[in-house]
């Protein structure tokens, strides 16, 4: 049985999408800003687009600008507040320590050039508390730049809060919500939220297009220099196929939003009792405050990666932690800073089912995950420390 | 008879590239930097492309990044450069009048952080002289970036010799490439190209996709910071189906490139006689020193965003000057450096033709355009000056 549980990295592009955007290769495939009838075609799916997308988050159609994924956006929105602020004396920024490095490398790029970075603690189950933002936030702060629901472990982060709190300290609040906007319902202005990122391969669109939500007013800078494209923040010709196949993306999954996530928390609850199972093993991030798609477990005495690679041999894909850092030796930031032991970090496993899971397929991941790390455990000194008393459990 | 000749604007992706991209939407759509074998096949797609696209241009794989397009690569390399430069106090950079947005936006940022920028003369062919970059060239030199081919009069510029004296004065150079690479062949190592930009739209590839050639050893700045991908110096999950499609689009180029060159030829002959013959035209650019889609006219007393939508209405898409620039009324700064009057660079249109152009519609447009400066001519004031010789043609 062949599972795909590894939608926080990347999903497939659903059929309905891709056949949505045949037509803008081949046939409306003007360039946007051309004045000629196969330009304006063009143009007006364009802005068709901008505003299907402007009205699912409650913005205005003017306030979405289209980027190359949530990692320009992210990168975009905080260099913009960066230097909005920086005109004003503000050089402090206030984040978190779980945010993705789309994010964290962006700020260590500012805190380079003399900006001040805050990064707030997050609490043992993986969110954030308000309290803590707002305790950060200075005279000189320039941006709160907090994540909508973690890539790692899910947890769903008190956004409309924290937006309300910045709006009373009038400080400029962004939220990458990459792996928030189709599993949760997001309204831009009712949430105080001045910038948002997107990213459309993550909900079933294609990769290489994404979205920056800036309010109305905020004066972006761009990134990328050159054409007028985008009100001329964003140069480049509009990547018209991935916009409109993004669009119709989002509004499939906003669309089923709420029966993908009754079906899902029924397979999550399913899968976190089957593994809860598993001697010394324990669910990352919070059992309750989290999207309902994601699962994150960490096993003593286990590296998640050879997991990952026997769980693959049985047809499994998963991850060890986000896509974006494979390859990395270094333990997850996002669960060192939930509290975990970097052997528990090392340990973990994310699973993130797809809409179209079954209830076989997750009985499938529980009982090879229970074999695996069974099997595992039979070769790992860790746990042979553990099992004879040497060292405790950190769970 | 609807003829499409703003391929310098866009190209239709050609089907052969939709087929091969379909695949990597629906089947291998893993994020290429997932450790499970659903990513490890994006993974093995990706550098196949890497490396088919390395030796079209004569680079290495590890010189080839990917970016969302042109423009993004035209940023991303002239920053490499100031930052490089700037490290040994070198904040000087030569680049030419007649360069795309994408590059002088770029200069401009830099020249307001303190950076000196030289920009060449262009001949009033549309050629810039090797020796006026030579002498451009200062102890601080960070960078030379001069276009391959311009994108709105098709001019050749003399590349290999502009990067042989970049090379004996150890200057880095690059090029923008973006309208070259589909009709010249370009070997980055012979030519002593340090960076060059191309961008998958022009070539009957997908938008939102391009490459960004880098010789081994040189430093590149990210602009998009973020997660470890393209060597990381590029962060976002890889755009793998245009990827895969801008390879197959190139190779496409490449292969059919000479009698592709060859039969435009002919086309662009005859076109040019055929608007010579209107009275007060003049061509723009180099007659022979140009790609053979590409043919600019200026008409005395014209307007050329009235004429192209006046072609428009006959079915003919052609454009005034560069897609990216349209919707501004300054006139363009491609057809002023080259010594055109404000009125005929207001005058001008730009026709590049498709591959698959035929003699009928070369002769379709030839009728039409006479037939329409004829008509505007009726109602400008200008022309009426002119015939009655209260003024002088600039021509």
């Amino acid at each position: 049985m062949f599972v795909y549980a590894d939608n926080a990295a990347t999903t497939a592009v659903s059929p309905k999408v891709v056949e949505a955007m045949i037509p803008y290769f081949t046939q409306v495939y003007g360039n946007p800003s051309s004045l000629h009838s196969v330009g304006q075609d063009a143009k007006n799916a364009l802005e068709e687009s901008r505003e299907k997308i402007a009205k699912i988050l409650g913005a205005k159609p003017k306030e979405i600008f289209f980027t190359s994924g949530g990692s320009e956006a992210d990168n975009q929105a905080i260099i913009s507040a960066a230097r909005i602020g920086e005109k004003e004396g503000k050089k402090h920024i206030v984040s978190s320590k779980f945010e993705h490095h789309a994010v964290l490398h962006t700020l260590d790029a500012l805190e380079k050039e003399g900006f001040e970075i805050t990064l707030v603690d997050v609490n043992a189950n993986g969110v954030i508390n308000p309290k803590d933002v707002e305790s950060a936030i200075r005279e000189d702060t320039a941006l709160v730049t907090i994540m909508y629901v973690n890539n790692e472990i899910g947890t769903i982060q008190p956004i409309a809060e924290i937006g309300r709190i910045c709006r009373e300290k009038n400080v400029l609040f962004h939220t990458d919500a990459v792996q928030a906007v189709s599993h949760m319902h997001i309204n831009v202005q009712e949430q105080n939220i001045d910038m948002l990122s997107i990213s459309a391969h993550k909900f079933h669109g294609p990769k290489g297009i994404g979205v920056l939500y800036a309010k109305s007013g905020l004066n972006l800078t761009n990134i990328i220099n050159g054409g007028v494209q985008e009100r001329g923040k964003r140069a480049g010709t509009e990547n018209l196929a991935a916009i409109v196949g993004m669009t119709v993306a989002l509004q499939e999954a906003v669309a089923h939003m709420d029966e993908n996530n009754a079906r899902l928390k029924k397979l999550q609850d399913k899968l976190i009792k089957g593994l809860s199972a598993i001697e010394y093993s324990g669910l990352n991030g919070d059992r309750e405050q989290r999207i309902a798609s994601n699962v994150n477990f960490s096993f003593e005495g286990i590296e998640g990666e050879s997991l990952l690679l026997l769980m693959d041999q049985r047809e499994i894909a998963v991850s060890s932690g986000s896509a974006c850092t494979s390859g990395s030796i270094d333990p997850s930031h996002v669960l060192l800073s939930i509290g975990r032991s970097s052997e528990l970090a090392h340990g973990a496993l994310r699973i993130s089912l797809g809409d179209d899971c079954t209830e076989e397929q997750v009985d499938y991941i529980i009982n090879t995950v229970t074999e695996i790390v069974d099997y595992l455990r039979k070769f790992s000194p860790l746990w042979d420390d553990l099992i004879n008393g040497r060292i405790e459990s950190d769970l």
